[in-house]
């Protein structure tokens, strides 16, 4: 095995805290002799040790002797105390002679220093391992941290002639049920999810993540004018799980009976085309620490998104099947852009097929528009 | 090399006949003598010697013995006397011990009887070689010859977010050139294109083959009233390429002006939309010997054909990028279907990339309809 191979185990082991560590990354160790492995670790949750420590901790929980070994990690060792004391001192106590990095710290003010420290103390480094699966890995961890915005997914389902519903308006399902528990395990990674108020009126949907062990993310319904139905499912359990409705409306009796359901208002002023700003609910968020939001419909919504350039990745489920229909909705509504050179271009796209579904990803690059 | 090896070479020899050949099929042949390839042959032209034909004369060109040899071929050899003396005879003259093939004779009636004549004659034969993608490159052949009536295949190309062009009607362009190209290289492979009038209108496009020395198809407009405007390209070069344009008007003024300039005017009955039938059209097309019509466009066409149960093939190219827009165009207009459950599904869905775009293509299942 090659440094590349025991980084994908160390990136193996980092997933194992997926959902558990939010707002910290997902890390994973793995300390090696001779080509051997002898301990692994990673970031279990939130407050947990440290991957490095992990590993560091279960080689003396099986006596096994770390000193002279490398260790890798997904990222770049920590150099400071936070909930923990700094990973480069532990490392440097515990006698290792080599670490191979994944990711550097996407703190900029850090980035560097834990590396430093490690070869000041006479360690080998080697940086940049498989860098593009390690930084992929914590792709909103290191969009949060760098810019204090959620990372905003886009997330749809259409057909094969780009329709999310059939011109009467139908909608259940488009994709195969490997597609749709994809879905509800993606929703898992996501702090916050948000829906325009059409897609609870027509869906009626309860935005959890229905796998086992999976944490249900905070739900936002767009809604200008305060339209959610007071039966919708999103309001009956929202003491059981967090429901922001976001609301141009200053009508406090029916905000207050949205409240009294256990639902928060969150007032927020109208953009250009009088809908509440989606860019306001995403900055708002982002101050409460919600590093993560997936908008999952409809249109209106995804348009209003895109156009305030709140879009971090898009995330396509085409479903190999045609419904046809002038009326039926597509994916992305609104005015839409004026010529196909203002078109929303995505960069890094990846194709993957999910049972019979094919589900094409990418971010959005929002400077590089053709013009 | 093993035996499928050596069909992938066969199969390589056959592509060089593509568009050179139709309505006949692309055949390829490949003679090998303990392990080593001693003569190839393809089915180079319409008129031309036969794919085994072509490999024993390429043979006895370089003073060759096949006595005793393999000949791998990707159709089943035929056994009857049609422009050529039946080349079941010819491998068995050539002292051939062992035949393998790929495809089956398409022909219900004849199938089987090639491989008959050879085991009769002592010679072994292996069948279903790389089936799969020998009966891939005769698509359209295998599908005329079965059913009569023209392979058809709808094409567009649309974003992400299912949109054919901006919702001010520009489409100029959506893939990129890669993908442009692979169109161009496809329409070589089809015996005529069909467009709606409102893409003449449009776009007016020359629907033509800018492929070096590739055949121009046949180009059919589906113009219910006659609106194709006198001056579109495929009106101005329809004496260098012929022009169809299928109307349910019987103004013969009008007829007049677009016979004269060298356009056919093909008068069909009207669907239960009032717009030209498109199956009535296709249906005319194949009774002339036309085995395939690539449809390009716009959404009105593509549901006529669809609804018709016209169409053996999807092939649609997405583009990484998004438009947005309610009244931005999609690949497929018309009423569209009732529910999901009504929704047209693809069987042997495949999915490829050509530069950044994606072109995901399959079969229509007009059977097995959810429902």
């Amino acid at each position: 095995m090659d440094d590349r191979d025991l980084m994908s185990v160390a990136l193996r082991h980092a997933r194992l805290g997926a959902g558990k560590v939010n707002p910290n990354p997902m890390v994973g160790a793995v300390i090696v002799r001779d080509g051997a492995i002898i301990a692994t670790g990673h970031h279990d949750h939130f407050g947990g040790w440290h991957a490095e420590r992990a590993a560091l901790e279960a080689a003396k929980r099986d006596g096994v002797d770390v000193r002279g070994a490398t260790i890798y990690v997904t990222l770049e060792p920590c150099c400071h105390t936070g909930k923990q004391p700094p990973c480069t001192q532990a490392l440097i106590d515990a006698g290792i002679a080599r670490v191979v990095v994944g990711s550097p710290d996407p703190n900029p003010l850090v980035a560097g220093k834990g590396v430093r420290r490690l070869t000041d103390a006479g360690i080998e480094v080697t940086q940049g391992v498989l860098r593009e699966e390690c930084d992929a890995l914590n792709e909103i961890f290191l969009h949060y941290i760098t810019t204090r915005t959620p990372f905003v997914m886009l997330k749809y389902a259409m057909t094969l002639d780009g329709r999310i519903a059939t011109a009467s308006g139908l909608s259940r399902w488009i994709t195969g049920e490997a597609a749709r528990r994809r879905v509800h395990k993606d929703r898992g990674r996501f702090a916050a999810i948000m829906v325009g108020v059409g897609t609870v009126i027509a869906d009626d949907p309860q935005l959890t993540c229905r796998i086992d062990g999976g944490h249900d993310p905070i739900r936002v319904v767009c809604d200008t004018d305060l339209n959610t139905p007071r039966d919708a499912a999103v309001v009956a359990t929202a003491r059981e799980t967090p429901t922001i409705i976001a609301t141009c409306s200053t009508d406090e009796t029916r905000a207050q009976a949205y409240r009294d359901a256990g639902c928060e208002i969150l007032h927020v002023p109208a953009d250009a085309d009088g809908h509440a700003s989606v860019a306001a609910i995403v900055e708002t968020l982002g101050g409460r620490g919600v590093d993560s939001v997936m908008i999952e419909g409809g249109g209106e919504l995804a348009w209003s998104a895109l156009r305030d350039q709140m879009v971090t990745k898009v995330s396509a489920y085409v479903a190999p099947k045609l419904f046809g229909g002038r009326a039926a909705p597509g994916p992305v509504g609104g005015a839409g852009v004026g010529t196909p050179d203002d078109a929303f271009l995505l960069t890094h796209r990846t194709v993957a097929t999910v049972g019979d579904d094919i589900v094409i990803e990418g971010g959005v690059d929002y400077v590089h528009r053709n013009r």
